[in-house]
This record gives structure tokens, C-alpha cells and sequence, in this order.
């Protein structure tokens, strides 16, 4: 529907079960600054503006190879005859068999559509499914999908899965040409996504994942060395182009906030960016700066996910740089747990709240966000200059300066009365036909909480008053 | 992280389980031509550009009331001292009581952002949520959110649920950030949202839905209803802008497709965005164009939904147009059955399959996606002129050609085979430990295919060759 201006980077949308279509728009655009996630200071090129027609360019459609004769299903199933041929406007119906599943459908027409149209992997930087077929409450499809790019060595391809009943094609589609039209279609954000099933939910009966803990922290770390690399790779290629020769290291990030399944992670995280830039300097740099990492010169990243002296050398090296960078931002995580998808999040507002608008503005916060199965990025995000009384800076830090407080107020339960409640969400997990036991006047005042689930399992909630 | 330039339009990204942050970044932008879907033939305004700073203006957190003490939890779990103090360190850990789930949690922190920064409700363009909790498999906890935002009339908010482990928060800030930068931020798309159950999946164990499907079909035509009047009032404006002061109507569009459930459903839908038009027509018009609807003058939209009166007339009214307009996107879904997420773009596929390039060049293609819970957008592709041999348009139109053939070429299963092919599927729905029983050969050459689930549950595929 749309002039195809040069095929440098593509997108793919998918949708779901039975029969497939997807949808290939492309735009030509220079590397440009991206606003939302820089660190660098590169003013905007004169091309940041829409490009003038994002839409469509193929479309691939699969369906199954057997389908039932909707006549035939009217007498099997001794309904009038026409309920379905004339009432639904319907002669024969595809179905899918037993060997077919939603990941399956989706790398079929993914692999089509690249071979029909010749598009090289590498090429691709979005890819997104949208589905309301879910076989794993946590591991998306589109991770599953990575598997079809292992070859090119193309890892770095935004979007994820997108659902709600039959609209997610759409909100995939919508979400796609945003991203065409936005600075993000080749911005600073370094993604990496793989197939791997670290962390997973294929129990939909039950609220736990299935979990490969060692396996998991080697894919953080290893999710963790791509991004950083891509990011590194893609800031240095801007400065470049502004005239500025010099590499990026952890220096001119002045805070660096991480994804946490648990604090110690983190700490082994920022130890591990601080190797990744050791390895990428030059002999002179790694002697004057690097100071006790010296017998890791010349090891390859790959090859250190378990090298237990190293590690201990670089919590060591990196030890400053965590109290100054990345210790404050732990603050909610330490005293909260794990907060799974918000965790990035919490991160950022601990951060704040630890910090003054003057001693934030103008900074660079480094993000490195990891979902297992697996997909990550590392971005991040400028904090305006102006910290003035009133300056929406002041009144953002301003506001998560209760945190500590609001942390204090909470009730310590015993371990006993933890494990009871524990059973009960067990008990009560996707039950219909119950009201939740508990007193509302334990939830802060102002939340909302889950009053019934009635017999058509159709959830009601109410708020507590504040 | 950036400045509020003037609140108009907002967004809201909202992350799981246990605790939530929530961010709010706004933009300035006039009312800007939507290149991707509109119909209209403004040109490009000057103000087409990317906003200068798109950021987190605001974050909102919440943490249950309760945690348990991670020194007491070593001692009762019998631990060695310093495991999770120390290990992990963590020294607190908050925990959601069985009143509290995905949904309670979201409506919490949206509320009180909402409050604390006195934002009005009607101001939000987007919201978007991202999590790793599924408490139903195909309604998004964004529908559910839809509630709070009843009151002030907005149902008219782009953004849907973005899984994939604890990712999902990064990939639905990611696509709020596009979506400020691009001209969709005010474009041509009308979009209804609300909390309904009329099909939904809650029994996470089953493959099957719970539907009502009276219900079910009134919410779809209540959101055509909805979408349609918020896309004409938006392309109507752009016109005005433009110096233009003329209704749009059917007429305005050459084609139009529908999500379809059931084929009958679509003529019905086409039939009723005829009632919009003549509602909204003068009198006059009333009279010469819209013949045999005289009798339904002065009705409301909302009265009409189980009036047989009406439908029977409309749809003798809407006869020629549907067989213009609509009636070739239906291909597919006469011979497949319901596509489900892809419905609409298997539509798409099926209209271009019965139209020449030449046919389609320079037409607008009308567009109303709908899912259940629910989420539905009335948008439009516009085609493009040139359609010449070789254009991207001459391709995509011929890559659709082959439909028929493909669809000729599937086996014709008997009710009795069908039936034991689905039982296969509920029997072994989530099972491990299994290799799918069935012949690859009846796949179609080139079709991937589920080898093998282990015993964890990784799931394993290959691909028959072409």
C-alpha cells in the first residue's frame, strides 16, 4: 500500500492461530538521534521528521492443509440444515491439528513471507506478534521466533507479544508503523532476544514458573554483554558521525540501573559492564584504569559466565562505581523483593528518591531491562537540566520522596502467616464462585482489591476508601 | 525527565504484579494528518516532526501493605542465616494477599497517579500495560482498567497488554514513546475500549472460551457504533481544517472490511455504519438517498441493537454496497472459517485477491478491528496510485493471487475426523513429556511443525521441507 523506499530495515507483524497474515512495511530513514533513550548530546538531524508513507508491502497468509465441510458438520452435528453454510456464511472450516500450535504457525509464516520476498534476516528490526493464543503465560512467541534469525546473527529486533481476544494483529500493526514513524526505528537501544526457556510458565494452571536459575543468570549476563555492545556500538557510530572519535565506557553514564531478580545480581552486573568496557580499551587505558584486572587481559566474554576469580576481581574494581551509580537504586528491590516486570521501574523511582533534582539534572541513567525466554535491552534516559522549584524534574523526585516512609507503614507478617496466605492463593487460584477471605482494612487506604469472581469466573472489584 | 509541555494528550504505562510503577510522559502536537490510516487527503502539516523530548513526567508506585522479614524467613525455612539477607540481599519482602490480583493492582496505581497529579480522564490518548501475569489468557487487564476512566465519556484510548517475562514494562514504554513521537498521537483512528465479558478465556486450563455470545455481538456493534462516530468526527475536522465543511460517509471509503466472527456478522456491520450515516444525514438526503429507511428516522444508535425491523431494512438497503465493497473480503472466511486475531487481515488478503492492482490503486480501504473484553478501532489504508507492473503494489496484489489454488488444494477431513482431531487436542493440551501423534506429510511442504514437548515442558519444532 506504500512505496517501497529501500529495504534497509523491516518490519514483520503476525497474528494467530489457524491461518496467519502478516504485514511488511519499511521506511528509509538515516540513523538518527533518538530523544527518548540517548545518552548522547548529538543535536537532531535535519531528517527527524515522518516518513511520508508507512504501510504495508506483504502480506503472507497460512492456513491449515484440511478443513471440514460445513454441509457434512450440519448433519454430523443434527442441526437444521444452513445453521452454518447460510446462518454464518460459511462452507468449509480450517482446523488445526494436534502437531500445530501457535509457535509453529507463527515460524511458518514468518520463514515464508522472508523466503517469498527475499529479505535478507539481518535486515529486520521489528518484529512483533500479535496472538490470543497463549501456551506460556511468560515466554512470548516472538522469542520462539529468534530461532529463525540464529544464522544471520541478527538479535537485535524490537517488539514483543501484543494481546487482547482478536485485536492484537491490530495493536501490533498500530504499534509497528508507530515505531516506523518514530526516532526509535534506529535509535540508541541495544536489544538482544533469544529462544531459551531460563524462566518460563508453561503450567497455566498454576501462578509459578518453571525456573533453570544457573541457566537464567548465564543469559542476564550474556543478554547483558550483547545490548551493552550494540548500545556502545550504536552511540559511538553517532559521535562519530558529530565528529568525536572517542569510545563509550560506564564514565558517561552518571547512573546505571538494572532489571533485578535480586540485588546481588545487580551488583554482578554493573562488576560485568565495567569487563565488558576493561576488554574494549586499549593496553595503556587498561593498565592505568582497571587497576587489578590485569591477568584477565585477552579473555574472550563468552568464555567468563563462570570464572569465579574473575568475578571476585571485578566486584572489587566496581565496588566505587556501585556505591555511586547503582546502590541507591536497589532501595525498593531490598526492601520488597523481586518486582518482576516493574522491577526496572522500581529501580528508577528508588534512584530518585535518593537523590536531589540538582544532583539528577542533566544526568544520563543507564536501563539494562531482561525478560527471560528471552528478551532485553539497554537504553537510556537523560534527565532534563532544569531543577528548579516547581520544574517538572522537581516535582517528579519530589514525589517519591515518601518512599521510605510509605515502606515503614507496611504490617510485618509472621513466615506462618506468610505461608498461609500463600496456600491460600494457591486454593483460590482461578476458582470461580468466591469472595476473597481476608480483612479490606489491611490494604492501604485508596487500593482496590477483588471484592467476587462470580460463576462465569467475571472479577469485580471494589476500592478501599482513602 | 523531560518538560511538560502542555498536558493535552497523555500516556499512561503501567507494569505487574506485587508493586507497580507507572509513567506519564505528555507532548504538544496540533492535530496532525495520520498518514498510516487515514482517508482523508489533507496534506501534511508543517508540524509533522518528532516532539523534542519525549520522557517519564510522572511515576506512580505501590507496594502491598504486607511483607514478611527476610531474617525470620531464613530461620523458618531453615536456611542457612544470611541467604536471602545477604545472598540475595534482601532483607523485606512484600506479598499480595488473595484480595489482591493483576487487575486490582493496575487500577490501584492508575487511580492514584491519576489523583495525585490531577490529570483529567478525558485527557489520556494511550494507556498500555505491561506484565507477566495472566489471569486470563484473552482478556487484557487494560480492558479491565477501562472502568476507572468510564465516568469522564474517554473510551477512546489507543494501547493494549504487552507480555514476555518481566520485559513487558520496557516494551509497552517503548511503544507509548513511539506513539508520542508519531503522527498517530492525533491521528485518524477511532478507538473504543470498556470492561466487558462477552468472550473470554478465564479457565486457563482449557483451550475453549466462555462466550455470550448475544451480548458479544451488541459490544461489537456498540464499538462500530462508537469507533465510527470518533473517526468521522476526527476526519471531519481535518476537513473543516482544511476549508472543506463535508460529512464523511461510506461513500468516502471503496472498500470496507470487518473482523469477522461469522461472515453474516459483516454484512450486518456494513448495513449498520449505513444507520450511522443516515442518522447523521439531513433530512433531505434522508429522503433521496437512503430509500426504504424512512420508517427508522429519529432513532437513537444505542435503541437499535434488537431491532429486526431495522436490521431486515438495512440490510435490503446495504445489499449493492456490500457486494461493491465488502463482500470479496470475505474469501477467506467463507472457506476457512473465523481467523480470530488475523481475521481482519486475512479480509485485507482476501479484497486484494479479487481486485487488479489497477482496481485497487488510490482507494481507501475502511478498517474495524474488534476484540473481545474488549478493544476495537475503526481506521483506513489508503492504497497507493501507482500500479504499475513491478510496483510494490503489483507485487502485493499478485503474492495474494494464488488463494484459491491453496485453498483447493486442502484435504477434506469427515465431521468424524475432525471430532477425533480436536479430541487429540484437548488430550494432550498442555501435557509434557510427548511427540505430537500424526503424518508431517499432511502438512503443506514448508509448514513448521511441534516435534516433541519434554518433560519440562520445552517445546521443540521442525520443519517439512518444500
Amino acid at each position: 500500500m506504500q512505496r517501497l523506499l529501500t529495504p534497509v530495515k523491516h518490519i514483520l507483524q503476525l497474528t494467530r492461530v489457524m491461518q496467519e497474515a502478516s504485514l511488511t512495511p519499511a521506511r528509509l530513514l538515516p540513523a538518527a538521534h533518538q530523544t527518548f533513550s540517548t545518552a548522547s548530546a548529538v543535536p537532531l538531524a535535519k531528517t527527524d521528521t515522518w516518513p511520508k508513507d508507512v504501510g504495508i508491502l506483504a502480506l503472507e497468509v497460512y492456513f491449515p492443509a484440511q478443513y471440514v465441510d460445513q454441509t457434512d458438520l450440519e448433519k454430523y452435528n443434527n442441526v437444521e440444515a444452513g445453521k452454518y453454510t447460510v446462518g454464518l456464511g460459511q462452507t468449509r472450516m480450517g482446523f488445526c491439528s494436534v502437531q500445530e500450535d501457535i509457535n509453529s504457525l507463527c515460524l511458518t509464516v514468518v520463514q515464508r513471507l522472508m523466503e517469498r520476498i527475499q529479505l535478507p534476516w539481518d535486515s529486520v528490526g521489528r518484529l512483533e506478534v500479535g496472538t490470543e493464543t497463549i501456551i506460556d503465560k511468560s515466554k512470548a512467541v516472538k522469542t520462539v521466533l529468534m530461532e529463525l534469525f540464529q544464522d544471520s546473527g541478527n538479535t537485535d529486533i524490537e517488539g514483543i507479544d501484543t494481546t487482547n481476544a482478536c485485536y492484537g494483529g491490530t495493536a501490533s500493526l498500530f504499534n509497528a508503523a508507530n515505531w516506523m514513524e518514530s526516532s526509535s526505528w534506529d535509535g540508541l537501544r541495544g536489544t538482544h532476544m533469544e529462544n531459551v526457556y531460563d524462566f518460563y510458565k508453561p503450567n497455566l494452571a498454576s501462578e509459578y514458573p518453571v525456573v533453570d536459575g544457573k541457566l537464567s543468570i548465564q543469559c542476564y549476563l550474556r543478554a547483558l554483554d550483547r545490548c551493552y555492545t550494540s548500545y556502545r556500538k550504536k552511540i559511538q557510530n553517532q559521535w562519530k558521525q558529530a565528529g568525536s572519535d572517542q569510545p563509550f565506557t560506564l564514565d558517561d553514564l552518571q547512573y546505571m540501573i538494572f532489571h533485578t531478580p535480586f540485588c546481588k545480581m545487580v551488583q554482578k552486573s554493573l562488576a560485568r559492564l565495567m569487563f565488558n568496557d576493561f576488554l574494549s580499551a586499549s593496553s595503556d587505558t587498561q593498565t592505568s584504569l582497571y587497576k587489578g584486572l590485569e591477568a584477565f587481559r585477552g579473555l574472550k566474554l563468552e568464555d567468563t559466565y563462570t570464572n569465579k576469580d574473575l568475578d571476585k576481581a571485578l566486584l572489587k574494581a566496581s565496588q566505587d562505581m556501585f556505591d555511586k551509580k547503582t546502590k541507591a537504586s536497589l532501595y525498593l528491590s531490598t526492601h520488597n523483593g523481586n518486582m518482576y516486570t516493574s522491577s526496572l521501574y522500581g529501580c528508577l523511582a528508588s534512584l530518585l528518591s535518593h537523590h536531589s533534582a540538582q544532583e539528577l539534572a542533566g544526568s544520563r541513567i543507564g536501563a539494562f531491562s531482561y525478560g527471560s525466554g528471552l528478551a532485553a535491552s539497554f537504553f537510556s534516559f537523560r534527565v532534563s537540566q532544569d531543577a528548579s522549584p516547581g520544574s517538572p524534574l522537581d516535582k517528579l523526585v519530589s514525589s517519591t520522596s515518601d518512599l521510605p516512609k510509605r515502606l515503614a507503614s507496611r504490617k510485618c507478617m509472621s513466615p506462618e502467616e506468610f505461608t498461609e496466605i500463600m496456600n491460600q492463593r494457591e486454593q483460590f487460584y482461578h476458582k470461580a464462585n468466591f469472595s476473597p477471605p481476608g480483612d479490606t482494612n489491611s490494604l492501604f487506604p485508596g487500593t482496590w482489591y477483588l471484592e467476587r469472581v462470580d460463576e462465569l469466573h467475571r472479577r469485580k472489584y471494589a476500592r478501599r476508601p482513602i
